[in-house]
């Protein structure tokens, strides 16, 4: 009985959205889950228990699927808040290169990762496409904190506490990859930090081993303006120009932050299929620039939604991103229809399930697909009345609506509990001690 | 005993912003708050408990003066989240208009501003300066509540199921203001609604009325730029030089949106040392624009922070604002300085109080000010590490980390829980009962 129980049973709530190619939002339904997976989604009125299943009743709420964070770095985490009021140079010369130089370990990644994967799990995340150094250590957290994640293999060319130069990197990846390459839950990506940190030699290998191991390219890409001026001095083109040249760009290329784009950049992102990642709030706080989210939308395979990192954000939640990204879409020139809720939510979900090339397993809810879930309370005070359940979680509401957190089917959060062996306060007075070893 | 417990008491917590004109962040001391108002501030290890007074120990949080909504129309919480996906014209022609001429009565607007109100509360805002029709309803719905409200006597040229004409706004709105001259969290101001809305005539009038009765004009003002066509095409100028010229300008004046400002604009509001009310979320979800916050606070009197009614942000919560305002300032032109955390949250609380003319009461922490204060759970889990307690609350942080609010002394709001005589579960359901008039 107590296996049954685990293994299928079923969620009642007031709406469910599907995120499906339909952009379904049913009312008044019941999701069957069975061994991890979704098996049926059934309205109610024709719903007769005959299995006699648990039935969990949630009333006035909202399910999903489970929210897709495109593009963070966990372990930057320790760094949350770090010089918020300076400016992009000297928060990073003085405030982020120093304490990554001093600090960078597996240890310390570790327990970042896991601080930051509790706090994305507890913000309706299931699944986030990460780069940082020792990438292990990244995965090993997210197993930990019962998450799913597509952890880079991350190149630079310069020496760090993790590895010495390309052959280094390379090496490490690869034996992170065959050392997780049994676990359900994590799968990899060749993440070459940016056009200004690697050559096109080692652009160009990265190329053969996507080819060669199926696996996608995650790559910072147009960010700043000083990034493509650099360009166009070191390389006489810019920078989505010149990886064009070298033959990186295709549908398997996931391109982050894509602030500064002319039309010859939007010719390459159509005419490759490539994918764009927008991490707005990071963008706008950093100075970068402003997202133009529409031209976006209009020129990419994907555009899903990141929130980067914790350093320059600082909320490992989606729900700041996505809202942004909904009044940007409304403030660029020549927009012609305000984004819709259920398009806006997609690109937390099955857009960036796409972008993962994860879509057939998660990111929407539909028969077959893993039971990755999130049910939001809208009963809330602050959310009534409710005329849109998804436009209100979008505008009015976010994550301290969480209620309930499912991967794979399990019940990992739920009504701001987590449920996996972790010890949240010794998890955060590590991250006080890491602080600590900064500051002095 | 107990009378000398809630009328003279401490609070001692770990950090206490005090928005005073040094702009005091204090570690470790303990606030003394005596019948109703701030009488001491010292530090903890100086602090010997002579007089037996109730210490309550805070430990991680942060006391903050009470935040002050410095532009909202509480009723329309009642439309929040109506036709969230709709453009303006759509948005104003097809929902929120003839809802309003459906329903507007005292019964609607006192109930749908005692949900703000909760909503404000819960927020951590103790003070709000509104704008809508049946001022007197807002104006209970606040002292219910528990907050302290500035509540505009609105005018505007057409009649509403309020009233019928100029005289007749006007009427109401007098016998209102005496009405309530005995209460002492009331305030109120005079409201033009808009310089498309109301005539030469009337804005003369009302010049005079707030000369004579030492009222505060709060009137809306370059939200769009069909506004500033519009007065072009009626009244040759554009709406600020209009309203200059009929000499309604001043440090009185409370310049509400200023979204669309050229050369002209920027040198009269400097001459004439207006106040201005930034909206921005409001701003954007409308397109109207995106305000220049830097360009504001390079010119205007004060600049503070309002959230615009529900209908258009859909959030009464100024944290969303607070953060946009400063991701929006980093992404101006020309901007040669990051806003500081300091500088911000003064928006949303002491310039609040310079706008709204009660520096003298509310808006710091100082000797002599009346209690209105929030204490903020900083050990959340989303929150670590802490570097800046304010620019962590700012930018990892919001409404859901408020833990206390009191107004005058009086805790109005705990761990979640309102602490006075409003039934919570019946506020909601009327609303919904409200929404089911507009949606059947």
């Amino acid at each position: 009985m107590s296996d049954k129980s685990e293994n299928h049973f079923g969620i009642h709530a007031k709406w469910i959205y599907t995120a499906n190619s339909k952009q379904e939002l049913l009312e008044d339904h019941i999701l069957l889950i069975k061994d991890g997976f979704i098996d049926e989604i059934v309205p109610f009125k024709s719903f007769s228990n005959d299995e006699d299943l648990n039935i969990l009743n949630l009333g006035e709420s909202l399910i999903t699927p489970g929210l897709i964070n495109a593009h963070t770095h966990s372990a930057m985490t320790f760094l949350k808040g770090i010089s918020d009021d300076q400016r992009l140079n000297d928060w990073l010369e003085k405030s982020i290169w120093p304490s990554e130089a001093k600090l960078l370990s597996h240890d310390l990644v570790f327990d970042a990762s896991q601080l930051a994967c509790l706090e994305m799990l507890s913000s309706g995340i299931t699944t986030f496409n990460d780069m940082y150094f020792f990438p292990d250590a990244t995965a090993k957290a997210a197993t930990v904190v019962g998450m799913r994640a597509n952890i880079g293999l991350v190149f630079i060319e310069f020496k760090s506490g993790y590895a010495n130069d390309f052959t280094d990197y390379l090496d490490k990846g690869l034996k992170f990859r065959d050392d997780f390459r049994g676990e359900e839950s994590i799968t990899t990506a060749l993440a070459p930090h940016a056009p200004y940190t690697v050559s096109d030699d080692s652009f160009l290998k990265i190329r053969t081993y996507a080819d060669q191991l199926g696996m996608n390219i995650h790559c910072h890409m147009h960010e700043t303006e000083w990034e493509i001026k650099n360009s166009i001095e070191q390389h006489n083109v810019r920078p989505l120009t010149r990886l064009d040249s070298l033959g990186l760009l295709g549908p398997d290329f996931i391109a982050v932050h894509c602030v500064h784009l002319d039309s010859s950049d939007l010719e390459i992102i159509k005419k490759k299929q490539i994918n764009i990642v927008s991490c707005p709030v990071s963008n706008m706080k950093l100075a970068s620039g402003m997202p133009k989210i529409n031209t976006m939308l209009n020129n990419a395979q994907n555009v899903a939604i990141g929130t980067d990192g914790s350093a320059s954000n600082n909320k490992l939640s989606l729900f700041d991103d996505l809202k942004l990204s909904a009044l940007l879409q409304r403030s660029e020139i020549g927009v012609k229809e305000f984004l819709n809720s259920k398009n806006l939510f997609d690109m937390a979900t099955i857009n960036a399930a796409n972008t993962l090339n994860m879509q057939d397993q998660i990111g929407s809810i539909e028969k077959n697909k893993k039971a990755d879930l999130v049910s939001f309370n809208l009963s809330d005070i602050h959310l009534q009345p409710i005329y849109d359940p998804l436009s209100t979680l979008i505008y009015s509401g976010g994550r301290d609506n969480v209620q309930n957190v499912w991967v794979n089917g399990n019940l990992k959060y739920s009504n701001k509990e987590f449920i996996n062996d972790v010890d949240v306060e010794s998890c955060i007075n590590k991250i006080k001690l890491w602080k600590n070893k900064i500051s002095t």
